[in-house]
């Protein structure tokens, strides 16, 4: 069932991730702490954001909302709604099915009253038999509130015959297939748990005597938490006053194959993934970057905000001068509400402006993380001839991206990716640019510290947006007539 | 799952009704009608509203609002999310348990996905074995959205085995005990269903080629429907443009207990129920407390607006002067939003003022529905005497309420209904007026029609708030510890 | 210079008084008091308020809302910004000029910064001058904010050369020419002033140590203040602290014209005008229509609300019983907030419904407050035909109104108003009723305590809108090209 | 007269550019490219904006909102309303002295309507006599609207005994002393001034056959207008359809002094004053500052955003690395709505967060574009401390911030700022840093292109906030009690 979208995006060449979690037990005011650790993650979600909190008093309260964290779950007359030392949080982006039409009823967290108490659940990622699922649980008497497929996991739940909450979750969680990564709450628990590929990210910190579950080290920062250790692939923790953290594996042991995008886009430059900064990541793509492809120019310039520690990296490399060419509008934040027609089609003016004084005659290495569609490429490599380049150099930071992503991400379909049917020159010839290269797969791996680069028979990280090497089959879609690799 | 409340109500003495439901199918723009027939039955309900609507093209939508449907369903932007020829809604106020709590998730209608298609219903009254209900589905792994009652059927419906939703709905409330009628709907049928007792309204209206179901005939009468038909104590209809109007008896068959409150007080004075005009009912109940109770006095005074016809017939009866001595502030709604301290101490002067040039040195005979805690009696009493009457009398038009309503209707605890615990003379002395007088139960079964008046064996209405004789055992309640007459 | 208008009004064919004033000093937290008055005055204007108050601390504060004072003027967060022992209040409709084109700048009071401080003023009225005194303040260098002809007045005030500001009051308003009731505030002092005609009405009530000015006495009731006095045609009151009230005659002395329509339609029942009743007063012109227009019929129906007394008193003196034939809809307001195009065109039935029982097979006398378009009557007369009544006799409690009103009311331009181009008879073939008959303008002036009727040569009340005799020649509606009676 | 504030504006250390201006003429639909203009100006005022536009056929119509550009000026519903192809804006941050007191009215540009049509104005800059002018004013009958200094030029323009709106606002300007640059508009002629001084900027851009002012030129870039020139220093430009780009120099002539700080902080990067891109100056201060005061350290870290083109110029210089040690939240905004205390204490975490695996065992130098009060500088040291930094070494891309700024800027009162009452190595010892080097004010000179730094018998630009050498008496604030250095 529909209702009314709140707003209408505004489209700007990327891959999203989803979604980001946050929990945290053991501190006054845990609401507080959630909606910090979300504003921390508002880059994995803009859309709309979602708290649970418990206390003996009142129970369960919830607050869900449209909008940015810091718009919402700031206001005192809200936050006191929210009280009590337990709390979960989600921030949302759209998933491809709903865009637009998003209810509120759709954003997370999910709360289930079970005889045992109530439990409420966050989720990160993408359940690929979540269809094949939801007929199921329909066909026995289960009615979903939303449109969402991560609503699957609480009816699953609902339905386990096991006496508690944790018990009953791994037997939902066994039978979803796909990357998740939850954060889930009962009165007294904080629970965490990561598929067995470990698809996406979730840490563990500690607060004073409590504890905190994030997607991110960058939220744990935010509240003065300490990062304590990522939680397993296929791990889930259990944490309790009384028992602290408690550590389980449900699933069927697994090699794990973790995002390797979160390294090239998603995550923030200042959070730590698998001991590596992300930061020194990018900066170290750019190196491989240089070594890779190099060329003769004047000036290396990020495309901003998310090009800029490969261009640093780039220009320490080649020892070409780094440069801010383009220039972010602060204001811009991520949508122009209702825009009028003529604004809409001002596109990325709205958003980017050239530095002309510095980039006019001026040989330029533009570095940019990724290509999806190419739109937004074409237009910035047309602000810069406009103000006065020499000559325009792609070089970007992620090999080129073939195939969509299920487990989590937002990608257009399969044949509007770019390089789903261009090869590298075609596109540059497409972009029309002097030079256009992508840092390989290899270099890729070298830079997330795989010395020897991609491992073709069991690779380290899930890279199927770039290999079509998808290590979870994507069921509902391959129903719907998406093909694999293997079958073309 | 609490979530905020939406404003504070401003508490008035009355009993409420809770809902109103309304229907339509087989007319083009099938939500508008929708909104027009809940504008009319808004003084069933003015806390929230909902309307769901369907059409092939879009499938089911709803939208579900606080506040009343002018301020909501009458804007193109909301109503044009609503299109298709058939749809529901439900105006309410606010059950008891969870008064200035409600969440939007607890408006109707309640939608559910089955394997066979979606359904939507909307309901009017109270499942007196909802807790018990609840507790079993729960147990089997049903997940509630919502704290209404309500939400049971559509649970009970998702896992009846019947294969087509008349059906499932049949099985569903053959497990409901308590007072209901309810409108619902699937993409091609308009359904409405009694209670076997009959003891909340509904009517069937024709409209062109479509039909309608409503709470009231005044809201056939707003779109111009004509009114068919009442629909009978234990019937179930199901309107289709295949079969037409269907008529099943899903239920055992009971003799007919309809509200006899909803003829003295619920019901809109141009609505006609059971054959009757309320209008008339109400003057009629005016004539016979003049007859019951004559006093000597100068005018006969309306406590506006519910006393009016009363307060007329009892002038007719008695020749004595009609004449408006209460004037009622037209503006102001039910509630003022979140009232000042000094505001909220106004109290009934914020709503009515006395005409004192009229009152001054009269005796004074003011009619008034009902007493119920006997606030707002006492202050009305005060601005009269304050006026400068020289007498007042105080007449009833309906008998002493001592007994709490389970079946949709929001009456205070037992303990606070001033004719719980007071006689009629305690309850003069308590509002110290020159005399007060209630109708007889007697004679308000005569001015319903029922020349015997009641028939104590078997009475033809529902009258438990006067006299304590629950037709449907309130079992929630009782395991709760309310206690019946019997066993007092 | 225009903004966005804020909602649409939804017409009703009733001639509008424009405005209502209230002004208090001498009670803690004045601007409660003064959002009481306005809410007892709404009946005055609905289209917006405001409120402006002082206190030594912190200064002048103002607020100014579209919509309801009860909506707005409510909230402990907006009332909180309004502190002080003084304050003054206006409610508005719009003017004809401006109608739904109104900016938040047109709200009043009006505030003017002086040398000598500053000062607030609220208006009642209209200025018949305006025109030619805002083009002379324009060419001397003031600049207006609003499109309010009431901005003159502080414009006035700006530019006398007098020291103190109830001085320069008088020296602004007597270059004012037109109707005008005045509440003003300086710092320590209330003033109110009544025009030399007295057109639209003023009182002076008293509530503990300190005073309060409203335009009618039914909001001093609400506060429970006692009412003194009228403040007389011409008079200036200004109440301090330190002097009490002092009454000043600052204009030349002019026979008394009161607005007959106040009483007729403007003012609440339960309001006093001139020593009289309201209600009492549209009782008796039920009484002298009973006389001057008898008709056999079974039952006298009000259109609801404002024809309610006459009405009444027309039952009495003819002895036909009195009964609701149409009951109107609570929950109406006088705007659907942008209705769809259909529920625009439903009209009347939003509001008002037949009581069908009552009416069916019925000659039925209806009593309505006036005839202004005609329109609404049209639709009226159809619903009681289709609801079966035999005959329907239609008695207007005033004159035919053929005029239109330049004194602060807001009524169509005059070949809009039905009287302006038909006969009585005429109008009973346009409405086809059995027959129509209006109150003669004698009969109006007996009503009100004028036992020898209209004096001709120098009628007690204006009447313009029944005569055409217009008190006070409305000078830029004359420069615009409207012709007087006695030019036609 | 105070009005509700509209939010609490989150204090971050800087100071404050208070306004953009922005006007064009001779497009389609001009306010859609006002809006463009002022969203590229947002960083001159997030507080408010104001749009006023012509069509002949509507007249002047005006939109005035709290809030971001983006979030307002972007709906059609609210654009729809500002017809025609002229038009004007402006952005504002609040003066000091109605901080959190902003009233809508407040908001520019003001209007007025004289004898001989209407206009409207929006100011950049600060009227240093507006005190005496608006008293003066007041005395001869104005009536100001608002709290701006800035109404009093409408003010001077609608006594002006001039008989055309350029004269007029030639007669208003010379009253005026201060820094202004204003654009104004009448129905025909678009208008831009600056003051003899030249204090803040002011561009002129073509369109098309049309014209466009700007404070700045990256406005011209987002709406594809050519950068003409700057309107020079006591320059007047009337543009018009029928005579295009009249110049005219209404003042005495006086030595240019334009506002240093602009190229220091205020104007964007990617902007040209003075012929010179303000992102290469700032890389040349840093270029300076590494020749002024260079050090040992293992990388150079901007403080974001405004110190990273001076951090790229140090690193270049010194050939130390280049890196991003501190990573700014990109959905902060400027402000947290209402934000609870626990949120408001978090203060600078909010915002910034170290980027700890690039910081950890460094020395670091940390380049940031001025300290005001201090407070953010420790916080950002101690993060860096806590994230394991070696040592600490703060470079400053602007002189010490000593003096108030009263042309136009938000400064705190002279004893917040830092340096007024600390010597260099004493706010070294109160920020606990290893090093701490500002640079010098012939160093900064040298850096905007005077390759003989300042001249101090007549400096070329205005720097009063580091010499507190007032190019214009501040007259108001000395009445207050301000003393001037001379006066020390």
């Amino acid at each position: 069932m529909r209702e009314m979208p709140p707003s209408h995006p505004f489209d700007d060449d990327k891959l999203r991730e989803e979604c980001g979690v946050f929990g945290v037990t053991g501190v006054a005011e845990a609401a507080n702490f959630v909606a910090l650790g979300l504003h921390a993650l508002q880059h994995r979600g803009q859309e709309a954001g979602g708290i649970v909190s418990y206390c003996p008093e009142e129970g369960f309260n919830s607050a869900r909302r449209f909008g940015y964290v810091r718009d919402n779950f700031t206001k005192a007359s809200l936050m006191g709604t929210l009280p009590g030392s337990i709390g979960i949080g989600h921030v949302r982006y759209s998933t491809a099915g709903s865009k637009g039409n998003t209810a509120i009823r759709d954003v997370q967290p999910f709360f289930g009253e079970f005889s045992m108490g109530g439990a409420a659940i966050a989720h990160n990622g993408n359940i690929t038999n979540a269809a094949a699922l939801r007929a199921e649980l329909i066909d026995r008497g289960s009615i979903f509130q939303s449109s969402s497929d991560s609503e699957c996991i609480i009816h699953l739940m609902a339905r386990s015959l096991q006496r508690n909450i944790p018990e009953r979750m791994k037997d939902a969680l066994r039978r979803v297939e796909g990357a998740f990564s939850v954060v889930a709450m009962t009165r007294t628990k904080l629970i965490g748990v990561r598929d067995p590929l470990g698809v996406r990210p979730l840490v563990l910190g500690k607060i004073g005597d409590g504890w905190a579950l994030s997607s991110e080290t960058c939220a744990l920062d935010i509240i003065g938490a300490e990062f304590v250790r990522e939680i397993a692939p296929g791990e889930m923790v259990v944490i309790s006053a009384e028992h602290g953290v408690e550590s389980f594996r449900p699933f069927e042991p697994s090699p794990s194959r973790f995002c390797i995008f979160e390294h090239v886009y998603f995550s923030r430059p200042d959070s730590i993934l698998g001991g590596r900064s992300v930061y020194e990541t990018r900066r170290q793509i750019g190196v491989e970057l240089a070594r890779e492809a190099p060329v003769e120019a004047d000036i290396v310039c990020p495309v901003p905000d998310s090009g800029t520690p490969a261009a640093i990296g780039f220009s320490h490399e080649s020892g070409i001068p780094y440069g801010m060419g383009i220039i972010r509008n602060q204001y811009m934040g991520r949508t122009f509400i209702e825009p009028t027609e003529q604004i809409r089609n001002m596109g990325v003016r709205l958003k980017l402006n050239v530095n002309r004084a510095l980039i006019a005659g001026k040989r330029v290495i533009l570095v940019d993380d990724s290509v999806v569609r190419g739109t937004t490429s074409r237009k910035i490599k047309e602000m810069i001839l406009d103000a006065g380049a020499k000559e325009v150099h792609f070089r970007i930071a992620s090999p080129p991206t073939a195939w969509p992503c299920f487990y989590g991400v937002d990608t257009p379909e399969r044949e509007k990716l770019l390089a789903s049917h261009m090869t590298e020159s075609e596109m540059r010839d497409y972009l029309a640019v002097d030079s256009l290269r992508f840092i390989s797969l290899d270099g890729l791996y070298r830079a997330v510290g795989e010395a020897g680069g991609r491992d073709s028979t069991c690779p380290q990280y899930c890279d199927a947006c770039f290999s079509g090497d998808y290590p979870v089959a994507p069921r509902d879609m391959i129903e719907k007539g998406f093909r694999l690799k293997a079958a073309e």
